[in-house]
């Protein structure tokens, strides 16, 4: 099945492995008129390139985008916007190894029962490596979202047991791991120096809140906008949860404390407190969204670990490569891009949802 | 936008609203050949039908489905099923006065937003009456997966604070909170009668194990088994959080333990734990699937409660009417039939993953 | 797979068979706040309802249509509005002789091969009968389209050899082949009663014209609109053939002589001729759309036939039945209906080819 | 709108401008296990390119095509085949005047209307060349058609009023005009000459024979295959009318005579005739598939032509650059591309169609 295709109207279409020539991304149903420049995209690759600390991948590609189609004297045509990133720094001889057995918390072995056989090097496509072309799609989607005055704030919530106590935006982008308190990074610093001398690694949570975006946004009752960003995020590699607003905690309160009661201030609708996180009946009601999406612990580690080679023998394997403690810091651009692409897409497939709408539109 | 169906290849369509002449759907893509009775969908239905203990909705439906289309001399023909339940027991009039004002936690104000005004009765399209036909579509989605050798065990993990301790599966039809764990479900209903007498509601959790499910089920990388099963669940209207095997818990964790070794038995490979839930890069692993969905408690409580009428004024309310406190154990079987819906699609859309595959079905 | 749901954004789902319990569609989509009444659709069923004329099958259904859903107080709600039109006039015991013999013609041979076997009665879901369904959503979809200024003529411009010669749009309903030249209905007639007493069928050609639609509807480069609109029509059973502006003629002439030369008229942009059916590039040009289907002459003919049964005999038979000399008449609204949802689907999945057109929604 | 994507489950996303910076297609949904050679896409492409006789542009692209993706040690992988065609002879400076006034027959008006501006170099998305990404997926398609048995052949019926009179399948190749009549094609020569004297162009009709397609293929009612093929085939540029069999003839006909007797011949039905094309109720009969497109004359003539300026004054424009006088023998290829693709999509997705085809891919 076609699966790298996302969305209905705002539509990406991801392609490339992790050694192979390159990743890149088709956008199509971009609106045109949008002022778009390399730099505007390279920036958002940027945040997620490796090597930028010492708790991610040693591989230090360029990253460095090119805009193939659909731009046209500056400004998006409305037709397909094709980006590509050549790959450049490939070591796969480092992967030659694991051509022959499956490693634990890779899809090794389910790409071998789904296809028969697979792209061994790096992990072919299910490389995290792979998420390149989403981020430069949700650089895209971002920047449309901007101009309808909707913009998002993406960070790292938890890193194993440490978990950020206060909340200073400003401070998201000072630290390497992206939290938003400073004391908390230096705490989670601490815990991944002490996974890096176990030969271990750590799993985390991003939190990605939503501000400006209109009410009205989403649709009942399968495409649910909170449904929506659960597939969207669920779809990120490593995630195992997903939440919206209270999330997990909901199961354990009461009516009484969980409805956010209504006020009116000024002619307007707003909200006592949030615990939906910014959806009702899976439609935004105009306040802010907020999603969480937890991850699990990198599964490349270097301590010895049990597996089955490809003939089905029992073997012991000691991983080598490049790989980063915690993928959650270079995760949270991830996150954003595809809150992003998702949010574009629902403001699009949902204009049509009054006759009015279409007046205005068309006549 | 069109949000009433799900699904690519096996797709459902619902329709109908609480207090409109009945809940429909139409079942697409459902192959030929199946052995199809009446009863096999009013067995599922029957799940969800409310009324039938002190803690659901005194609304008492019959609930009874008509096949319309699609079988022929008792076996489905490849062409659309279309089933219907005649709404019977409405009473909009305890509706009434909710057309003017909007209820917390409910989609009365979003839905107003959204399309300009709404079917207020009963909360029209947004009711939870809307999942009697997912799960008419389930049945049929369950009883293929039966054919295919696909088993589901779906039951109520937690009520409030209340978690089951014990897993013994004989017992979730056997409590009328679908516990599989009689003193939990004992302890459940304590804590209900409480919310009861202080007119307050309760959220809980609950839980779907798939059993028999094949390995290479899923589709790298935007339709991850994964990531449509959190569309599938978190489309469910009072669902908050999704998880998949140790889900949330594997952000506090470590690699080393997170892992699922592999082990070699018999010439088939298995894998030593499943904190993956059955899933490794979207792709089912062989080893049984494990879901969670949290739900938020139901938003109709009978407390007095502070919010804003259609002119803006803020007013208080008293919610009449019938109402649950708790939905959790009548939402197992939507659980199910989501779950069940989306696993017959990927198995379908996933026929054509090899090129043998398509030699076995067309030479 | 499932193929009997049509459109993105206006998504129409048919279900039925013709001797099944009824025949219904779900259509979802619709903007809110459409005016809309039961006769709003009966009038048109009634325009392709069976036994009006001596030319059409003596099946005689009363097709009263039933709105299930997605109608609120005279609106449309942005909900499904689920249709059905019970079947009454079912013969059943007439096809029992066509369960054990494939007619030539008509699509039991290829049913039984795709599906293992087949609903017989009258066809079942390959009936004719299926497009009441599509009539159905047309109605909604045509009134949407008026609401827009775009309005449809559409006639039977030939039936055998008889071809219109003047265009009259007040004569197509006065005669009951709908033809805009009474004197060609005329002729027509008399061409069908000698098909009818040779015991034969004629085939026949629907045109339809669209005035009012804007210019910028249809998307490049697959989703064009002639590209949709050909497989709209070419979904209607007996059509053979599409043209779009000049058709098929346009394989036999010039450049010079096919291209529409562009004049300004009152800072309009208008094309002096308009070979090209109102559509450029696939995205339509602001003069009228010209479309044409060919329909095949109704394959259940009373005279003897050459055929195999279900255990590969050669065998002859004779086609008993109610069944009509000639279609077109009768699918002048199919192709009407078809159409238009292919229209307000184009219209709405358009609504976002510019930045500006999102602004004017969101903001 | 996202009109870029066509398939669901052999899904090719096409991207590129005439004069951007190349041309692209990724194939999404391709089986795991096809050998693919970059020589086998080139082949394919090789058929299109530009410059090959004197009635073809003298444009000279190399059109060597690179594989980006999805293709590891020579087999496909199941995930998406990246191919990409860099421009290399754009002469940009030809188009820089029609930037300011709309060619009749071609789509700068229609894409100005639409989105608010255009890349006007050559066309820029509506460019013909755009078919170059449809070809390389083509030969893909192709490629496993082939390993399914099933053939295409494609050819030039007529050019202008020259139509073929003789069927030499081995000279389609032979001659540059690639018509299957030698004596035709010396004709068709003749009556170009003339067109190039006149300064002027000339349409043509494609004819595609599809051999050894299994019956059963196609979906009722919206997804029948013809109705696929009709769509994929109009949405080539220059396409104006389709046809399946005897295609518009049919209006003409009778029952008695359009209908193809069913005989048994060893056991297996076979038809007498073929006036269907190899489709019945939408579905595959196990006959060659017919079918038929009719080009428009290529707009870009040399004569003078009337127009509008984009400030909306009348001119008179003299077109400069390099175009075909027909583009018929050159879309033959685009042709049976766009047929191989809806082909191998519709066997796909089409796999499901019975419970025991389930049970045979996963059991």
């Amino acid at each position: 099945m076609a699966g790298s295709t996302y969305g209905m109207i705002f539509k990406i279409t991801t392609w490339g492995e992790s050694h192979g020539k390159g990743i890149g991304v088709v956008i199509d149903g971009c609106p045109a008129g949008l002022l778009l420049e390399r730099e505007d995209i390279q920036k958002f690759l940027d945040r997620r390139k490796p090597g930028q600390d010492r708790y991610s991948t040693k591989r230090r590609e360029g990253d460095a985008v090119e805009i193939l189609s659909g731009v046209f004297e500056g400004y998006t045509t409305g037709t397909p916007i094709a980006l590509m990133i050549r790959n450049t720094d490939q070591r796969s001889e480092d992967y030659n190894k694991i051509a022959d057995y499956y490693r634990p918390g890779h899809a090794d072995y389910t790409y071998d029962e789904k296809y028969g056989f697979r792209d061994y090097r790096g992990g072919g496509r299910s490389s995290g490596r792979e998420t390149a072309g989403r981020v430069a799609a949700g650089a895209i989607a971002s920047k449309l979202l901007k101009e309808l005055g909707v913009t998002l704030t993406t960070y790292v919530r938890s890193i194993g047991p440490v978990s950020i106590e206060t909340f200073h935006p400003e401070e998201i982008n000072r630290n390497s791991l992206n939290m938003p308190d400073a004391a908390a990074a230096e705490r989670a610093s601490e815990y991944l120096e002490d996974c890096l001398r176990k030969q271990d690694s750590s799993g985390g949570c991003i939190e990605c809140i939503v501000h400006g975006l209109p009410s009205g946004v989403g649709d009942p009752v399968f495409e649910k906008l909170d449904a929506n960003l659960a597939k969207a995020l669920m779809s990120i590699g490593a995630v195992k949860a997903i939440e919206i607003g209270d999330g997990k905690e909901v199961s354990v309160t009461t009516g009484s404390h969980n409805n956010d009661a209504f006020v009116g201030e000024n002619g307007e609708v707003r909200k006592k407190t949030n615990h939906a996180g910014g959806i009702l009946g899976g439609i935004s009601d105009g306040s802010d969204l907020i999603l969480r999406a937890s991850f699990k612990p990198t599964p490349s580690i270097f301590t010895t670990q049990q597996t089955v080679n490809s003939k089905g023998d029992n073997i012991e394997i000691n991983i080598k490569g490049r790989h980063d403690p915690v993928i959650v810091p270079r995760a949270v651009v991830v996150v954003e891009s595809m809150t992003a692409v998702t949010l574009i897409d629902s403001l699009m497939t949902g204009m049509s949802c009054r006759l009015s709408n279409l007046k205005k539109i068309w006549n």
